[in-house]
């Protein structure tokens, strides 16, 4: 793997920032707030912050950085699919779990369902969290769908599961807002209680942990290895169009070495190009 | 370009949706709230939302896809370097007049300044995107850069502007969640009135405009061509490492016919890849 070292660091700091973040929201509702409870009052909602930062979060930025663990490159891919989707489903069972700590609060506190853009987009997201599971299993698990189906799906899997994750933290900092604000009365929100920095600071803890897991999974030489050829693959199989201002790298795959050489001098980088 | 009808209905997408979230946070401060002025008021404080979706969203999202318009790709890169670094510049200052506005609705309003999670990262943000900007003008636009660090950078500087815009998105939800719920009283944000569900759809369409910009400028077949050659001989130098379980693409390179050959039946995808 190159830059193995900086891996490593993105890797451990990503893993620790996640670590450090389920402990803050543990610590808020345990210290700060109610604790945890299922018997529908607000103890039963601090089961809804939870789970989301443990399962919907973390486990889901696991899920995603799994296969670019070098150490697992040894074993079959199929194993790393099926510990891939494992980790998914988990984070999907805890996010189902929140969501009905939530939809029981309000039915025993008389609060409305699905009001807040922070619920409209946060059902959107369960939603297609679970339809990109079905997919994904569709595609990716079941031995007979075809290859070209495979290959033609991956890019939109791919990247629709990364704004997936990226979704789920933005909806959960819109969580932590209105919990900050409806949840603190004396001090209020606005006076900065030590809940409400603290709690801030969890806010800070999901992004960074996300941009971490975001700039992993995009590295394109952290990839497992048969990745990094498909992708290969698919780069340069090029259109017609890629060709036009010069040769495009597909051209090297199929030539001798005089043409390779030829066509590197004519696309060797100048200042212009970056 | 490949797929041009398919880059054409996404651009038209997100152009229009784009345009419709300006249209909507337009009718939200001049329908629902208090107008446009520039008093220490409320009607201060309206800048705020006009100005991050006009500019550090909408202007944002086209600073970011302006590589991407085929019909430029005749222009030179570096006229298309100040198109881009312009109108990153234009949504920058209308950043920062936002915050003014805000600042200055705080100070007449004696409201405290900084306490949520909003302004944390709201903050952070445009602090960062300041310091992408500098950058970005130091390493691509400076003539006297050398090439080697403005390659090096290249990575750094795409996934922080994307991660910047996407921040952006998700600080103008969380902005949405706490104006709703200060800015309505009787009835209140859960009583659901019509502003509650209007601003909410202003809400998705930032979500699906951030979407479909990302989509645009992360599909490799849509780069400018020259850039796509970048990323393949980038994507090709390949380590020792991703060579390991089997001949990378980048051997390709500098093999004859029968060696090509041989690599591609070794390369071909099954199955298990994908």
């Amino acid at each position: 793997m190159e830059n193995l070292k900086l891996f490593l660091l993105a890797l451990s700091a990503a893993g620790a920032v996640g670590f450090v973040a389920i402990i803050f929201v543990l610590r808020w509702v345990l210290h700060f707030k109610e604790g945890l409870a299922w018997d529908g009052g607000a103890a039963e909602f601090n089961w809804h912050p939870v789970l989301v930062v443990t399962g919907f979060v973390f486990l889901q930025g696991i899920a995603i950085t799994v296969y670019r663990l070098p150490w697992t490159w040894q074993c079959s891919k199929l194993m790393m699919k099926f510990i891939h989707a494992s980790l998914h489903l988990i984070a999907f069972t805890f996010a189902v779990i929140s969501l009905m700590a939530v939809f029981d609060f309000h039915y025993y506190s008389s609060i409305p369902d699905m009001y807040s853009l922070h619920s409209w987009l946060g059902l959107t997201v369960v939603i297609m969290y679970a339809l990109q599971i079905v997919l994904g299993v569709g595609l990716y698990l079941i031995p007979v769908t075809p290859l070209s189906w495979r290959a033609a799906c991956m890019p939109i899997h791919v990247y629709s599961g990364l704004f997936l994750f990226t979704s789920v933290i933005a909806v959960a900092l819109m969580g932590i807002t209105e919990k900050l604000i409806f949840g603190l009365s004396n001090p209020k929100y606005k006076d900065s209680p030590p809940e409400a920095i603290f709690v801030n600071v969890l806010g800070l803890l999901l992004v960074v942990f996300g941009a971490l897991v975001l700039w992993i999974a995009t590295r394109e030489s952290w990839k497992r290895p048969s990745d990094q050829i498909m992708h290969s693959l698919h780069t340069n199989s090029g259109g017609e169009d890629s060709a036009r201002d010069g040769p495009a790298l597909s051209e090297l795959s199929g030539g001798a070495e005089a043409e390779t050489d030829d066509v590197r001098r004519r696309n060797k980088p100048d200042n212009q190009n970056y």
